[in-house]
């Protein structure tokens, strides 16, 4: 049994709030356990420089915590005047991994803007981070594909989920942060409805893990995925779903 | 009649929602209509440098909005690295105010952060900041003062709201975003439970107002200032308010 | 009797010596006692991104200090890479003004830049910064106008100074830096020609005010102000007092 | 048959060019095919705050491309005043990797310091980096161990090496940059002597993989390991490679 | 004849008011032609670390141009979040030189700040700088020494002017900005009261020079020093004089 | 006999490998005693914005050590966030030297890109920048002017050296480190193919020099200066020493 009472294999509890900001295209709180995120979906109607003139689009993710997020307060980026390692390593991760499930001809010159900011952080934040980006991402491009005119541009599910070794050898899923900060190997994986891998970050904290431990960690976080997918779908509604449906490859 | 169907001296609705997060000592989601603002209050074991072996405590606030608190998507001040003049004007009257109303020298060489992050924006960010910082910050020295050995050192309510005139003479009561960005004169008055001011920010933009105007719109702020002490104190409940009431000044 | 030998509601010394520097359009020293302002006005051709097609004027403020203007040496603000929030509450503080009496449609699509750099601070600086920087546009604008095509748009005069209370529950004017730190409250004041306020910055200094005292603070100003629009009229010289009394409303 | 004529699962050229600064403790010129690194360790007798008193050393890297290492010039992050989200990305996992074969309570409170300069870049510099830091640091250990009274901390041999899935669906190992850059999937692995994982890092570049493209992709990259820790080998000669042996677990 | 009528080895009209500021231990405004720079000096009672315990003091400088000091507005150092080449050299020149004719021992664990703030170029601000400088530290240095208990640390004169050739290929004197933006060469020369040479900076501008003219432009120089050296015995009085005369290796 | 056995007016061994890197237009490792340089030309098809319009290009350097070409480890500048003095000062000596001897209207609206890199420090880092930086322009200025349809532009060679005053009065050249941090004076001298000077700068470290010490140096100075010549047009070879000549005035 772990320290919150859960087994190896389950997930906390999962809560997808949709339409939580008034302003935004798209907007989600996304709860995992204590873990809380809100992530909004905001369109701008042109790409960066460097993608002008392809005739696709672009996501783009930003990634924050408010200072008390956390045990002990974190000084603001903002204050510092300059964005950590560790912030700037996750906003590639969660743009990039959206960018897997979205096809940006279909998009057109468009740029998704992605904002996770975290309001309560208890381990798993980048990760519930993609999967509450997911459904805000869907909720925006739904909504303003018909008004901008673009074909509805997402091709599968996506969802991503931390597995870990802990000290006692034991492979568990969705580490909240007492298990995260002791845990000898972590790993975020991000994964498609399908089941295909958008992105595999597997890290040895001052150790390392064999090829056997490895395949344990993957059969664990399939199972979570597949349980976050459904959260996805109850949350984002007949008609949204349809549309992925219509789009994914079998 | 105004543009949400207001009186011209009414409040808009006020909900302060306490311990909102399990990190800080003390936290509040408060809302005035549309506005939301989370204020969290941390205590830190020293002062500032400039403060040091005076024996005194120190007050200092951050301030700082989501990306799509509004309605379009503001650039982070993190990814600028700096912060604007706007932010750091606000940031310095948080502190200012909420200093007005704290015995520092109960509260021996400690600082207490405010830290408040507005999730979304209809006008009175500001305003709301202060009157839920009070209620975050009352909570957070109730909490620890017995733990660290300090007198509950709050010394009187403390809240804020705006007035204004409008394009068509009217002075009104907390304004929202429509009316705040056409308003000629805008004002912000943050007033202590016993009717003194702490601070008076009247502005013509680009425009001017009479004596005559002024002492209106200290009328109409009064009204609903009196207003919030009330929400406030059902906020804190009986035994912190009864602790403020055996420090204030009668 | 103040520490300087002055009458409770008597300004310090006035001088506004116009054509200080050869380069500006407009430039000004200004000294109110001790403490001296260069303030000089510049027109560019365009206006700021956000004002843009709107066929209407800008005018935007920078105020820094001299290291060596305060009697312990400053840190410059261009060695710490960042502006302090003070510097940005006054520079945006001295742009607001000046824009209240600016027909910004008559000036066209050009910006007034504005620069007051303190040399000898004694207190007071932002409200001398506000008075002189008004002497520096006039004499700007009236200078380019015909040049460049746009009608005289200054429709009253400007000045502000400070009121405060001191220890004693004395209500002063204009407080010097001995004065001015150890005040119970202070205020700024801003205000046209006409008698109409601009701007109302009143501050109780981890002290409050009453309703009665803010009277008194206001009356006192109101003194100080009539005095400043005369040292401002002899400044300014026939020409362009003549051009603002055509443009103002009786 | 590959662009450069590789086979699928060859190598590029390996040189491990060891002293070849005079200053540093140890430094290596490493070249993979035509991807050269300096890389360069140092020493530092005390630990970063977040460490001390622990009795522990620390590790950290930083990583820089010269600007002209590429095809097009890049801007120095020395003009930009930051560094790129990228860059930091590759230092938080060079220093996360070597961390992970070094014992560091037996450095005791001392940082070594990595330094990964890219004077030439064609594809995998990140890896080139790990793999030739590795030898840099083993010669800086070696080297200042017995002056400065410590054990030598290193616990195994450590490598790096990308594998990737091309457009036309075959794996290869150790991409250069036209393949890099084309490549759908794209892997990189840092693995130990021992051939257990250190870091796994596999992305879908706007595609996916599956579990079965997993295990081909880890098949290629351990082909490679294994050649390259016969190079570290040959490059650090017997004194060191014996003191890893010692400390090896089997 | 030169552009503003004078003989080719003609100084500008010179004035050093002393005691021009109220707060600094030494402060002079310096007027070379047009060329106006505020100079002060301050004195702190510690070094930078890097001179840490070895008894000895140092000299630094910062320097600064008002926006409007020149024909079109700059852009604040402050506002652009760094300093630029031009300025850091400048200040970089001004500490060395004055430090050649200071006995860094006899001033003990001291930092002399020197500010100079160029209120109007017109070309030379840099030499002006440097010749107003030496005269507010001498000033400061004379004040303090006995209160602080340290020997007069001033061992020479120090003063600065340039020469250049013109594009008709004469060579100058104190060249105006107008000389300065089209010369051919430019020197700076920095001498101490004995004819030595301090610093000596000559570039051809988009051109060269040759052995024979920089003996003339080093002879033109010389009789300009000369000059500048009354100036500042004037300006400094018998008392200091005295002291530094009694200082002087002859 | 010097520190490293050489004479009095010695140059220590010169190399400039050419073609040192694959990607740049130009490319050389200078090497002066220890002290090695990669110095790279590139060129933009644009000229900076105070440029544009004028028919003429602009040649632009970039300096900057590895963190480890030093004894100790110097902090990255990247990481800093700011350039230094000593770097800005440097740059834009090594772009103003090499404009001296380019005809800028032959080169068109195109920018010379200058990177030196120096990887290894003794002494001379900036005099090996422009003496390697010449040959990297040389060889990117003959290769691409047929190409981009331009005439070879470069008037004659150019090179830099240092002399210097040791402890013991003599007069050195090409310090080392070891000579240069406790040198009386230092001087940088760059030179043209025909003996005109470029660029002069001397300092007096804490001390200063006479007129006679300066003819000494210059001597020194322009012996090591004609050797230099000679290495670069062995770099350069046949064809590109012919075009030299070509445009060389006599």
């Amino acid at each position: 049994m772990r320290v919150d009472g859960r087994e190896r294999l389950q997930l906390r509890p999962i809560h997808i709030e949709t339409g939580y900001l008034m302003h935004p295209e798209g907007s989600v709180l996304i709860s995992v356990g204590n873990t809380k995120v809100i992530c909004t979906a905001s369109i701008e109607e042109r790409v960066p420089p460097f993608m002008r003139g392809e005739g696709k689009g672009w996501i783009t993710a930003e990634y924050s915590m408010l200072p008390r997020a956390t045990e002990t307060r974190n000084i603001r980026e903002s204050s510092k005047g300059k964005v950590t390692g560790r912030t700037m390593e996750i906003q590639r991760l969660i743009g990039r991994a959206l960018r897997a499930i979205v096809d940006l001809s279909s998009l057109g010159e468009r740029t998704v803007w992605i904002d996770c900011d975290v309001i309560q952080a208890d381990g798993g934040t980048r990760t519930a981070s993609i999967t509450g980006a997911f459904v805000a991402m869907a909720i925006a491009l739904n909504r303003l594909g018909e008004k901008k005119g673009f074909k509805f541009p997402i091709t599968d599910y996506l969802a991503a989920t931390s597995v870990g070794i802990l000290k006692n050898n034991e492979t568990v899923l969705d580490l909240n942060y007492a298990e995260d900060s002791k845990a000898l190997v972590d790993m975020n994986i991000v994964m498609t409805g399908n089941g295909e891998f958008v992105e595999l970050q597997g890290t040895g904290e001052e150790s390392t893990f064999s090829y056997q431990q490895l395949q344990d960690l993957l059969g664990a976080a399939q199972e979570g995925l597949m349980e976050l997918f459904e959260h996805q779908k109850s949350a984002l509604g007949e008609e949204i779903t349809s549309k992925i449906e219509a789009r994914r490859k079998k």
